[in-house]
């Protein structure tokens, strides 16, 4: 493999595990909506036997941008550890059938493929409780630098900034970037990992990624500020470029000077699992084909839209379709 | 558990591989549209291959029937083989989460959980390869007499009449049913499975069992005949009641001199994958409340409808609200 690559996502390789389930369901396990928390394999077990009857298909938050950016007709990479077991033959297939490059060995005689216990209420919105098993495990043997060289973007998912093996593998996959003339983005993933790793995304932001994804909540998390425009001004300058979603209220990307509020894309709302990492994946699509920020905003509220419009995480039509 | 069961149904436990895809990928397979073929691993691996991204969910023809009945308010039970591995622990979940009584062991050591590939091509059609393991080794031992005896309705899937082991737990299901005073019933699953057992299908008909499922194709198969109703006049009378699928036709049922035509409920068409499954649920419950043959026929047409309505082979909705 000796092609460019537009995007290389980087990220927790996770099957998910759906179902549609009353909000008292959240409320019997104590979960947020709308948050991701991390669970053990007992956490698992608990809510995985109280839950409906669930369908399972491959998720992950950068395995599903890169799913994005092969269905709007660009070259995706993923880099992501599952396990040698029946989950992972299932995610191996899923993101190849996507049209995505993907060479990560799996992890043999270890923990389980990661899942995902994705609790959808009916108001859409989707709670996720993750099992990380063989996911946590990527190392810096598994950033091919001949890969991250091919790749217009690396893109980062926040989620995996927590084991130091995985953060070695990150800085690796930056610094690889840059050096070759790339660029490196990072997606905040998560509120929960804001908290958890505040002064280091801050660092990243600031230092070493060339764009930033987050919602606003996140942002705001950010820079513990609790007004968008204040949390906006502070992005303003550090990363290159920041887009950052506000659900309902589209998205706004800005760059040096540069302010773009996009609106959402209309769309019946059936799930929200994905729609972050769709909306990535339209931004990082357009990046790469040289177009203007606001023109990347629109394919990125477009991708998201028909996201939530099904349940799963991943594209059921050809986005390339769609813009 | 000692509670009297509206149904127990016994079959191949099986979990779905579905996927969206356009015809050519049937043809470059050399599959019949509409049909069910049996691969090996060999033969899985290379369709699997050739999928797109696909979604699991638990299958298995009296599966699906069992989670319809449950759904419909019935008491449910299931028996059925998986194996002691992943996705062997996501049937176990979603046949329980789906209020259905199972408590056959999982196979240890051995094939692995069965699982179906099924195409669902843009016409609603849905063609299936299906990899046994697990599935196909019932046996004898896996037949619980005090379960059997507390059943209405023993429901038997004819994709199971394969495995002489298989036969044999069959067999005593259907004894233990009749010497409890209880129901014992068959559907002929597929024309491929009647052109394999058509004497032994004929015999069970006549002999063994007091109802028969079947659709028109395998009606005129199981007779050699080309006209619908010469099929009936020859099936009238055999098994106690015969209830024979029509596609968009809807159904017609019979009982000695009493004959039902039940039209199809309207719906849209988007995947036919366990429709004949759900409509069998339907006429059990039906049959289970003591409902005349009619109105049990219209249940199944609403469950069948459902089912039709979405991917997938198990009900979304809650049917017991539909009828």
């Amino acid at each position: 493999m000796t092609e460019p690559l537009d995007v290389l996502a980087i990220g927790n390789a996770i099957v998910d595990v759906l179902a549609s389930a009353p909000d008292e369901l959240l409320e019997r396990h104590g979960l947020t909506k709308g948050e991701m928390r991390l669970v053990d394999t007992e956490g698992a077990e608990r809510l995985y036997a109280d839950m409906p009857p669930a369908v399972e298909a491959s998720g992950g938050s950068a395995g599903n941008t890169a799913a994005g950016v092969a269905s709007l007709g660009g070259a995706a990479g993923y880099v992501g550890k599952v396990a040698d077991d029946e989950l992972g033959a299932v995610y191996t297939h899923d993101i190849r059938a996507a049209g995505v490059e993907f060479t990560t060995p799996p992890l043999v005689g270890g923990l389980p493929t990661a899942r995902s216990m994705i609790v959808v209420t009916p108001d859409a919105h989707r709670t996720m409780s993750t099992y990380l098993g063989a996911a946590n495990l990527l190392t810096v043997d598994d950033i091919d630098v001949a890969q991250v060289a091919r790749a217009r973007v690396t893109y980062l998912e926040g989620y995996l900034w927590d084991p130091p093996e995985a953060k070695e593998a990150f800085r690796k996959a930056m610094d690889t970037a840059h050096a070759h003339g790339q660029l490196a983005a990072l997606t905040l993933s998560d509120a929960f990992c804001v908290d958890r790793f505040r002064d280091e995304f801050i660092d990243l932001a600031d230092n070493h990624v060339d764009l930033l994804f987050c919602n606003e909540a996140e942002l705001l998390s950010l820079y513990q500020v609790d007004d968008f425009d204040t949390a906006l001004a502070k992005v303003r300058g550090r990363s290159s470029i920041a887009a950052v979603t506000r659900s309902e209220k589209g998205s706004v990307l800005v760059r040096g000077d540069e302010l773009h509020t996009v609106p959402a894309a209309p769309t019946e709302l059936v799930d929200t699992t994905g729609a972050g990492d769709l909306y990535a994946a339209g931004v990082l699509f357009g990046l790469s084909r040289g177009l203007g920020l606001d023109e990347c905003g629109r394919i990125g509220s477009i991708a998201a839209a028909e996201c939530i419009s099904h349940m799963g995480a991943r594209p059921q039509a050809r986005l390339a379709d769609l813009i």
